[in-house]
């Protein structure tokens, strides 16, 4: 009987995306301390990556309406985390045909990013083969996020998969948009993502929602198999049930070089009063469309309404709907 | 590639413990409609196994302080129930050394009863293996629920594995009360015991919680290494981070003898209300507690406190105690 959890894989990192996926709730609206004490905790937490936010477009997503964070302007994450520490990468992310990311995205002498990363939907590859190329050509670290893969035919996604190595992203993120996936399934896709980069030197991440419970599990799951990059938020704070727990994947990695103390300091500081303002979390409406392998919008519309403890209602309404 | 979660065991079968696990955060008060509908959700849903609560001792548990559910007098049960369905057997637990088995365990011919459940300690196997064989010889089915595995010595549960397999128990769960289990661990434990009981006919269970956010997975973990008794609560219902939601287990499993609209009925109508007086699910201190391999109960106190949302302060003083 062996124990390998007991010891650990130094070339496992990890990602913090509690600004960049806790936005979707707030359009993006956190405030500077919000975020500079994320990366505090980061920081002292020994998190390799913070991905503070995304690189959309200001025609698609206007100043007026959404946070600094949908744009992640240079100036404003100076501001922000005030003076950089190099021991956590600051990313941010480009979302296929929402980003004007050839100008918007500087060279990366010019900024304090340093990875891009690029999501799409698997019919948009062409796009996001083109824009890991330019971040890439602009000194970039590069992550490739196909998206909702849960619902990605295999003939597609062996296609997305053979150009998406071709490129120069460093890493292949298996993300479950939907929160649907099973252990089962993710040991399926991450064996397939890492038969796909053999040999290019490129990771695997995993990047996990908890519409049924399964974030942190999958999260696991898929760092069994072999996935080196694992995305996390603080508290689990995301669109809809969120995501995997920092403080759970924290607790099960054995690198002495993680510390969770941080990351309980920024949940009593910071996430125990957002609690009151904002809803996330596996909430029985998000249960439903996991199972259902739906996107999570009918459950968020229906449980900001005045109705949305009752989910029987809302389980009625996805079956006449389905 | 196969799918084997597509299609499904029909030896699986579900054990529903919202009142029993449930009523330890009330001192099982829960009242007559409460329990009745709980039952009318189990034959609806087409649950095998309803738990109605303990068989316990009133000398240790008085009827004073203590609700109906922590004696399950026969009485009791009827009048709540109603007409008994054949379709779900009943069930009830009783706890080495604070049972009066003996005495409050009626022969099976009496009861309303199908089922006991003895729950033990390690260091109880032998008034467990007594309690056995006295409801068996009672006409009972009977489990063997270890409690507490995740602090066992592996050459102790060897030993009580032997023990439990020679007595007439249909069924032995794993049981990870503290909710500290990895699924590489739940694989190692449900492999070991199914080692134990080759050849006896019996089966293995598993009841996890919800500590670490995976009851839910690690309950798949274990049926898909062969567990086929599953133990799950309504909501999730169950002292401290609770259980793993039947809600989602029903989701999971495919046959089409299983129905989930009575349970999401069930908790529209029941548990969202309990939301107001009631506190369970996978609160950070009970993260703390999991990932610590602890009990429970130094985090229910703390969070019923003033200051329970103070996540670090508890985080500290865990350590410090440690």
């Amino acid at each position: 009987m062996r124990a390998p959890w007991v010891t650990y894989r130094p070339e496992l990192k990890v990602l913090d995306c509690t600004v960049r996926d806790g936005g979707l709730i707030n359009d993006h609206q956190f405030d500077n301390a919000f975020v500079r004490a994320v990366y505090r905790a980061c920081i002292d937490a020994g998190i390799d990556y913070m991905e503070i936010g995304y690189k959309n477009s200001k025609k698609i997503f206007s100043r007026d309406r959404f946070g600094a964070w949908k744009h992640s302007d240079e100036d404003d994450i100076r501001r922000a985390i005030g003076e950089k520490d190099p021991s956590v990468k600051l990313c941010a992310m480009a979302d296929a045909t929402k980003s004007d990311y050839h100008e918007d995205i500087l060279p990366r002498d010019q900024s304090v990013l340093d990875v891009i990363r690029v999501a799409m939907y698997v019919n948009q590859i062409p796009t996001a083969v083109d824009m890991i190329k330019d971040a890439h050509d602009k000194g970039y670290e590069v992550t490739a996020n196909l998206m909702a893969v849960s619902v990605v035919q295999e003939p597609e996604l062996d296609e997305a998969l053979e150009a998406l190595a071709a490129t120069p992203a460093a890493t292949i993120v298996v993300v479950d948009s939907f929160g649907a996936l099973y252990a089962e399934q993710i040991e399926i896709l991450v064996r397939k993502y890492r038969k796909a980069i053999e040999g290019t030197g490129k990771e695997v991440g995993i990047h996990a929602h908890n519409n049924q419970q399964l974030a942190f599990a999958n999260t696991i799951e898929a760092i069994i198999h072999g996935a080196n990059r694992a995305d996390a938020t603080m508290g689990g704070l995301g669109r809809g049930a969120g995501n995997c727990p920092m403080e759970l994947l924290l607790g099960f990695l054995r690198n002495p070089k993680f510390h969770l103390r941080p990351v309980y300091q920024f949940l009593q500081e910071q996430v125990a009063p957002l609690h009151k303002t904002m809803q996330w979390g596996a909430l029985v409406p998000y249960n439903i469309t996991g199972q259902l392998n739906q996107h999570p919008r009918a459950a968020i519309g229906f449980l900001a309404g005045e109705d949305g403890d009752k989910c029987l209602d809302f389980y009625d309404r996805c079956l006449r709907e389905e």
